[in-house]
C-alpha cells in the first residue's frame, strides 16, 4: 500500500536512461543519469557496479536484440551469416553506443554466453582453437563498422563540383539505393567466402 | 610590431581544441571550443562554416595521417591494401572521432581527392563503376570497424568463469599477444582475396 507499483529507481530504468544520454550526446555519466531520473548520484550507485556495472548493463540491452537462435542454425556457415546480420541490425540502432561497447572489456555473463556459442559452433566447423577469436573480432570489425555506417547519410559523399573528381562523381552517380546494405553484403560476402576456404583448408 | 606570432584564433587552433575535446569526451561544441580558447562564441564562428565547417577540418586533420602515397604502388591491390593499413592507423589515433566522421558527409576538398585517387586505381584495374563505391565503403567499414578495435583493451573478454564458457575459455587462452592486429589481418585478407577475385572475373 502506498508503494508505487514501479519503483523509482532500478537496473531497467538506470539502463534505459544510460541509452537514451548516449543516444542523444554519445555518452553518459552517473550524475547526468541521476539528474535525468531525479534523484541523488549516491542512490545510482546502490543498484549498479559504478560506470563499468552500467556499460555492462548497456551490452546485455542492446545485445538482447541480437537474434541469439541465429547460431543454431545449419550449417555453420549459416548460422555465423545470420548472427552476423542480427547483431549488425541490433547495433545500428545504438551506432553511437558502439565505440562505448567496442572499447570496454565484456562481462554481461548473457553476451558472454553469445560468444561461447559461436566458439562452439566455428569448434565443431573444424576450426582451429587458436584462429577462433581472430576471426570473430574480424567479423565484429566488420559489423559494427557497417552498423555506424548504416547510421551515416544515403549521400555521404558531397563534392563541390565533379570536375575536379570526375571519377568519383561517375562512381558515386552509378551507386543505387541502400548504398550502406550493398557494402555490408559485400563486406560480409568476402568474409564468408575466407572462413569458408579456412573451414576447408582446416578439414584437409 | 605587438602583434601576436600565433594569432589567438585560427582554423588550426579551432581544429586542434575540437579533436582534443573529441579525444577527452567524444564530442565537441562551438561553445566548448570557445570556452576553451578563452574566446567568445561568435569569434569561433567567424572563422569557420559553422559545426560541419568543424566536422570537415577535423576530418582532413585525421585523414592527413594518411600516407596519400600507398595509392599510387603498383599493382592496385598492393596499393589498396597499403592504403587501408595507413588508414587505419589514422583514424585508430582518433578513435573517438570515427563516429562523428563516418556519420557526417564528406565534404573536405584533400579527402574527396583521395577518394578520387582510390576510385581511379580500382577502375584502372578493371572493377565495374557501379560497385566501386560499395567495395571502398566495405573496406572502410572493416578499416574502421578495426581501428576502434586497436583501441580496445588486450584482454576484451573477461568471463567471471571459465566453467559456464568452456570453449570461449579456451579460445581465449589461444589468443597470443596483438590480438586487434590478427583480427584485422584477417578481415583484410578476406578483403583483398574477394576483391582480387571480382576484379578477375570483371575482367574475364
Amino acid at each position: 500500500m502506498g508503494r508505487p507499483r514501479t519503483p523509482l529507481l532500478d537496473r531497467e530504468r538506470i539502463t534505459t536512461t544510460a541509452l537514451q544520454l548516449i543516444d542523444e550526446t554519445g555518452d553518459f555519466s552517473v550524475p547526468r543519469i541521476a539528474r535525468r531520473l531525479g534523484v541523488q548520484t549516491g542512490s545510482v550507485y546502490h543498484h549498479v557496479d559504478g560506470r563499468d556495472g552500467i556499460v555492462e548493463l548497456l551490452r546485455e540491452r542492446v545485445a538482447s536484440a541480437i537474434e541469439t537462435a541465429t547460431l543454431d542454425l545449419a550449417p555453420w556457415d549459416a548460422a555465423v551469416e545470420a548472427w552476423a546480420r542480427s547483431y549488425r541490425a541490433a547495433f545500428a540502432a545504438h551506432p553511437r553506443a558502439i565505440p562505448l561497447l567496442m572499447t570496454s572489456p565484456v562481462r554481461a555473463p548473457r553476451v558472454l554466453d553469445q560468444y561461447e556459442r559461436a566458439v562452439t559452433r566455428l569448434l565443431e566447423a573444424g576450426f582451429e582453437l587458436a584462429g577462433i577469436m581472430a576471426l570473430i573480432t574480424a567479423l565484429e570489425n566488420l559489423v559494427l563498422g557497417s552498423a555506424l555506417d548504416l547510421a551515416a547519410p544515403e549521400t555521404m559523399w558531397e563534392p563541390a563540383d565533379s570536375a575536379s573528381t570526375p571519377h568519383l562523381a561517375a562512381a558515386l552517380a552509378a551507386v543505387g539505393d541502400h548504398r550502406a546494405d550493398r557494402a555490408f553484403e559485400v563486406g560480409l560476402a568476402a568474409f564468408m567466402d575466407h572462413a569458408r576456404a579456412l573451414c576447408e583448408s582446416g578439414r584437409s
